[in-house]
């Protein structure tokens, strides 16, 4: 059987990151990473799925600006959020003149678009494009759970959607390499809990890990972080738990974005942060520049998303998951 | 600066293409060429949403079947839909053991899909994939417009939303290559009628092909069809005026898959088809079987998507669109 596992003999580079966020990611350990924040996380708009636009917008013209290229260089932009129909994407996109490709992998976008636009770069259908995604508490609380007046109880095991957008600019320039490629697939483990995406989505990342390992010709300890984004803490005990059950022993290289953006304890954000901004920043503000600096050498970058939908969990559906894998590579 | 048509080295070829509609559709000018057809449109489920899974599940099975594919040959599933979350797609592909890739662009989603499909085949990426859309017009009417029960009247300019799901095997068998693509740009005219799609879309599918003939050295007299899905009536009328004006005459060959699934007048379906489903059955059924029979031999391919969101609508959002260009040649 052929390995999953595709090698980019053409790799590209990661030429540049930029992360915008909102007020309570700005307070949390990552504070003084970002790019840019907002404080009142409107971003001088008025509607909160407008705001999430701007932030996305923002982010990519950032990227577009820090890797020192003009807009008519970038061949293609790979966007995705989690508001119904993309509006967060194709509302930034509606402002840019440039070719655009939409994705949707819930939290996972993140990973799938540096996937794909990987894998076009690899075959030399574009030099440069820009990668994004972007996720808002506000517009995702209204959509997905309850509206924010409500001021509803949260459960314990519930994420805090971030309020971030990243964007990566991939080209020829940079020091860190997108050398590998895992595509996830749809896993539903019967999960019905709106509350409890990390449950939901460890059954998917440790499908991809499990594939991944098994056709791999490294073993966890090659890596120096495995990251996935964003299990929170019930998903991240449940994929390290089971995994080790399975005889990949995560343990010591684990981390999680949704556990890094937030002091779950000092910022009352229960599980941890979730949502395709996450990932996102998380990897534009530290992850990546610790690989740019030298400090790490080889990573696994999981994307895990929930691809939940209120009105199939409310006729009695579960919420399917999937994680996409992408092998970040310095020098 | 650069030529934004794609040229595929490695085309791939559609090795089969596999239909399932609903009992309006199987009335159609079209209805003796569907692979499929479920005469009460809930395909044996419970929910229109459950309806719309299940018939995009039994497309992508039928066109693993009729490529002459076992599952474990296809490397990988590029699919979406419209519905929130894209769950038509989520839930067919968590029966599916196989990776998979979602992807949002509306009505264009089927032209997408074939185009990230077809530059991950040139690029090796892949050997086999299967690229699939769906849409349901229950489960679309509920979503975007008034629930069913509501009985609404409908306006002129709406469309009607196809209730089909469409299926194509890429790989290196076949008579049909895909050689060019041009990704569309998220373009927004203003437009705020969410019952008039066509006007929505036309300025999008306007860009595209401008962009098209402005940048190859083929003219509008070179391709036997330039297939546009779905702009229906308004919209084809609103494109082909604005394009002559533009200086290019696709008159003589223009046709639209909204145009070619219902008879508009004695079906009562208003300005035609629409939906994810629309172009991709039309396509799978009578497009790409023409060009596999010699009856066709070069065909633009340009999916429109109209990036509607409800909720952004209400806020006084205007309609981004956008048009994804494939080019299917014979031999």
């Amino acid at each position: 059987m052929k390995n999953p596992i595709i090698t980019l003999l053409n790799p590209p580079k990661i030429s540049a990151t930029y992360s915008v966020v909102g007020h309570k990611e700005a307070e949390g350990p990552l504070g003084n990473l970002f790019n840019e924040v907002c404080d009142n996380d409107k971003f001088e708009k008025e509607t909160w799925e407008q705001a999430e636009s701007e932030m996305q917008l923002r982010a990519i013209k950032g990227a577009i600006k820090s890797a020192g290229l003009q807009e008519t260089e970038i061949d293609l932009i790979l966007a995705g959020d989690l508001l119904n129909q993309c509006v967060g994407s194709n509302y930034a996109l509606s402002s840019i003149d440039l070719p655009f490709v939409g994705l949707y992998g819930a939290c996972s976008t993140c990973a799938l678009g540096l996937a794909i636009g990987s894998c076009l770069y690899n075959g030399k259908i574009l030099d440069t494009c820009i990668c994004a995604t972007s996720s808002h508490f506000c517009s995702s609380e209204r959509q997905f759970r309850f509206p924010l007046e409500y001021g509803g109880q949260r459960t314990p095991t519930s994420q805090w959607t971030t309020t971030g957008a990243g964007a990566f600019a991939l080209g020829k320039e940079g020091t860190v390499k997108i050398t590998e490629i895992l595509f996830g697939k749809a896993i539903d483990k019967g999960i019905t809990d709106i509350s409890n995406m990390g449950a939901a989505m460890a059954p998917s990342a440790i499908d991809t890990l499990k594939r991944y390992f098994q056709n791999s010709s490294h073993s966890p300890d090659y890596f120096d972080l495995i990251v996935t984004g964003d299990l929170g803490y019930e998903g991240s005990e449940i994929l390290k738990d089971l995994l080790l059950g399975e005889g990949v022993d995560i343990r010591k290289n684990h981390v999680d974005c949704g556990l890094m953006i937030f002091d779950r304890e000092g910022q009352d954000a229960h599980a941890g942060g979730s949502g395709c901004g996450c990932s996102a920043v998380v990897m534009a503000c530290d992850i990546i520049p610790n690989l740019e600096k030298g400090i790490l050498k080889d990573v696994l970058f999981v994307g895990t998303g929930a691809l939940m939908s209120p009105i199939s969990v409310f006729q009695g559906s579960s919420i399917p998951a999937i994680s996409h894998l992408v092998h970040l590579s310095r020098g």
